[in-house]
């Protein structure tokens, strides 16, 4: 078993906010990040697919093959967008890094067929990431 | 003469638009850039100061001193913000990473008084920097 | 269950060194790492907790009071610190990456009470880390 | 028990290949990863290694031990080489970075005998790369 | 006046060999960088352009523009290629960052017409590179 | 002309006092810089050679020459040393990066026979750097 990353990039602009909240209490949970004109980040985004390796091709999985789905499914939706506001598929949570993982790994789960996909991990900034695993 | 840098951070939105100009043209000239609910960046902003050398401190300038003019005159007015709708400094121009780096140069140039500014640096993403020296 | 990390950043110096040992000892198990007058390192420190998400929030834990933990903790107490002589929990043993990153655990898994804390991880330099997960 | 980590690098080209196939499938399956005169990456390396902390020494495995074993079974075999061509141990199979961990694995499981070999993490580059376990 | 820089990469191999000597003289001066089947990097290139920040647009050049100048110049002519015998303007010389770096330079010269190119960054590896501003 | 850089690393520990003081100038000069035990830091210091490219070896200077006169002449003298305390030529004034930088410039000037040194770019962290060039 060998773990195949791959690594995507995509920028966006965000607000933590819960619409069943007052603002006072959105901005006492999440202080500066509940700006109600948004802030932004690079998003750094890992997926890791787990797998055996094959004797004639030596690969997991196709790397270019990972890359496409991972930049049609995920990088073409999100990237240079407002995540409260323009991708249907986080809409119904507060965008934290945590639920945008948790999102991607119910979009990419079914899309990997070589090997199965093991990781999604999320930085936000240098200092700030999160990892899910499906558990 | 020795140059000293300070490098500072900062989460934030923007959009590339021209008011002037009709939504076609701003999405032809600015592309996903002008995505109307904007998108993020973690910007990173490097601050040079030039200047000799004294015998008795050995500091160009006290980086502590230099990151606290970064800090209040820079970091807490864009870090977490929309910069065309919430930084009064930054109004009235297209918020590209040029003319924002020429609206630091303005704040920071009298507020450095030992040695002087020398070099604005700001880095949109790891592949997209931009550099203005007062020129 | 999602894993969430924080970054932090410290510079301090140390000494290997067993006051068990000669100095002939000493220098024969740690080389150069036990100069007498100490050497140092601008350490990374990722601290990562892991739980579930929980709805309203989106959040395993709120990333600004982790850093908080951690920074009071940790960062106030060791940066711009001599390791063996200037820190009161890493006295009593050897204080290599591995008995600094335990020591940190053990002061930080009774003051993480959002999620358990899952690991720390700890590096010297970008060539050089270890992690310990409380095992 | 406390997993050390040791990162090494090395510059090396190689081409994606099986010779049991026809160019044209080669070309099908590999793109231009087996472009016929090769091309290169800057390798990196990271070797983890797992065990208990011995109280004098404050050490799973002494680290200088550690990089003189990496640098003499694998970087200096495989640095500034062709990894098809130039390379006894990368024989008769598809160099790709699964491949070469798992080789890499093979040759360091034996020489760790402080602690145990936990991990083999190659980076091909910034966003591609793989990790082994031995499973 | 604002200087624009866009970060692009490419992996190839190449071999540093100068025709007119014998392999022994080759061998005296290039050491384990003449090795006959070549090695590889990751090279990293920095393109920078200079120029007047336009009022109605805010952009030196349109990075887009620029991005796409230097993928279809540059690029797509050396990623994943052997250096010396793939590419038809870096024959004729030893291929060098140096010799690189100003090839690079004649080429995209004529293509930018926004601005003036100022500069040409290349990096061989992290600790390795070079820069040539035309002079 | 084309400027070439080798970059270098080194840990070490230091703390900013001027003896000419007292220990409470000391303390409202440099704050937690001049905590008496010292602390330290991952050194980076890149050294950048001018000059032309001679058409055999397509080299400003050798690398591998370049490296190994930084690594005699600094790297050797100051990696896992008290800057203070434990190096010759650092003594006599406060050892600031931008009075390392000034006290490398002056040992490599004369040591550089190809081309000539331009610049001696030192991070004492990755916020933090200086640049001299002689001026």
């Amino acid at each position: 078993m060998v773990y195949v990353t791959r690594k995507a990039h995509f920028s966006a602009s965000h607000r933590l906010y819960n619409p069943a909240w007052s603002d006072a209490k959105n901005d006492a949970v999440f202080g500066k990040c509940s700006n109600p004109h948004g802030h932004g980040h690079n998003y750094e985004l890992e997926v890791t697919v787990v797998g055996k390796v094959p004797d004639d091709t030596g690969m997991v999985i196709d790397l270019k093959k990972l890359s496409d789905i991972v930049e049609q499914e995920i990088v073409e939706k999100v990237d240079h967008k407002h995540l409260n506001l323009d991708v249907d598929f986080l809409k119904g949570f507060v965008p934290t890094a945590e639920n945008i993982a948790k999102a991607f790994w119910q979009i990419l789960q079914g899309k990997i067929t070589d090997g199965r996909l093991y990781s999604i991990k999320l930085f936000e900034s240098e200092n700030n990431f999160v990892e899910y695993r499906g558990e």
